[in-house]
């Protein structure tokens, strides 16, 4: 184990294995050829040719949405999707532009469209040390049960923004007032693209730092976790170096962290590959 | 002008335009099919192929860098390679594995073998602004003349180390003496690959940041800056958006401090784009 297999699981996409689906003339996500194949055969809504899948459902964002849901909810049926049937994702060419239709969040990967989140370092410091609280994942989560995190991590559904959602996680996941959030700041976005069993990730996850005071403990409100630690920063970043206990795309979050507050030194021997591994460029 | 303007004119490296150049299996740089074919000229030294050039000389690394330079001395004599006869920079597969040659500078883009910097942050806070200290390159600099750049900045020459030579430049380019040096906390690198007019950029910029005391005022002692200002750091970066008054990759460093320290709001229409596109994976 090591920093590097780390990045390199997070971004274990292959171009040779997916063909792109279309909107018009603009991609929207990546799909794997079993997965192109079995859109194909609803011609109403996708049409598939040799090297890509059109979107070709027409009308506004609830009607293709409605249209989309339909072969979703047929994939479910062959088992094909796990539908969470709580959460939609929008899905546009690009963060900003305006949605082409929303997906159901299971349905995701197998579309490979690009998906969205905010992560939260949430650290203090202890004299010279920094520390970071880290929360355990609770074991009935349908991704990385069990898993550490960050101390508050979510989606963007679809409609909302970046800060809204992190206003909105960090009341539930970590019990952060939103005064104390407003102290949060940005600090950029971790990206890759990672083949899973289900399709494609594509993930960008806006980063927020915010250092909480002394006399602050977070409490879980929604049941994603079950417990938090105060951990020393530089304890959590060996902990990622050789386990695999962190969830996959926090040990991303984390590495980010520890380079922009100048905790692995420039001689590590992994320092080039972190430092330029962490922000896949978009395609 | 804009962001991401920057961002792809430091990226405009096009694979199609290159071959590889091999020592061994592994790639050293990339050749443009001219250079590849202006190389095959010299067979005790490259063998040229369809899709690649191999280093075919043989001894040691000061055997090899011999050879080299002899072609790079005949290339000179061609006006197709700038030669410096002043700076050599090692070249290797990966930063840290051992040189198999040394190259003059000015015949790096030429090879397109990776070269590796270290770019300096000054800061310094005024109640909640931050400032930037900025130099102004000298008329005479071969590359980027009269160009806005980092307090410090330069190039890693064969055997040197980065925080080694984040300490040599610091004293020539700045008068920054080692003791704040050693303040200064290391950020992760910017990296980027560039077709230029003589080949390929492939850099790695190790970047640092330096809180200066308000009594400090960078002097210059090598001639390279001429000029010092301190300016707040959101003017700086109004003027990345704006203007080309930077040096070309100097854009990136400043976007990437910006970053970090939360002067880029998330609502901004480039946040993703610039959050993403600072830290090219190396190939």
């Amino acid at each position: 184990m090591s920093f590097a297999d780390h990045i390199r699981a997070c971004n274990s996409f292959d171009r040779a294995r997916v063909v792109p689906l279309l909107a018009g003339d603009r991609r929207i996500g990546w799909l794997r050829h079993d997965n192109a194949a079995a859109l194909a055969r609803f011609p109403k809504v996708f049409a598939g040719a040799r090297d890509c899948v059109r979107l070709v459902a027409k009308g506004d964002v609830a009607a293709v949405s409605n249209a989309v849901d339909e072969v979703v909810e047929a994939l479910v049926g062959e088992n094909l999707v796990p539908k969470w049937r709580n959460e939609t994702f929008d899905v546009a060419p690009r963060w900003g532009d305006p949605p082409i239709f929303r997906l159901d969040r299971g349905a995701v990967p197998f579309f490979g469209t690009r998906a969205y989140g905010v992560h939260l370092n949430g650290y203090r410091r202890d004299g010279d040390r920094l520390m970071l609280w880290i929360g355990r994942r609770a074991p009935d989560k349908r991704v990385a049960p069990n898993k550490l995190d960050n101390i508050v991590a979510g989606g963007i559904g679809n409609g909302h923004g970046i800060y809204a959602t992190l206003v909105k996680e960090a009341d539930e996941e970590g019990g952060i007032p939103p005064a104390l959030v407003e102290c949060a700041r940005p600090a950029g976005a971790v990206s890759y693209c990672m083949a899973t069993e289900l399709g494609v990730r594509d993930d960008v996850l806006f980063v927020y730092d915010l250092e909480v005071p002394p006399d602050f403990t977070p409490r879980n409100s929604d049941g994603e976790i079950v417990e938090f630690d105060l951990m020393p920063a530089a304890d959590v970043l060996d902990r990622v170096r050789r386990t695999d206990d962190f969830k996959f795309n926090v040990n991303l979050v984390i590495l980010d962290f520890a380079l922009r507050h100048g905790l692995i030194p420039v001689d590590d021997p992994e320092y080039t590959e972190v430092s330029t591994g962490l922000h896949r460029p978009l395609e």
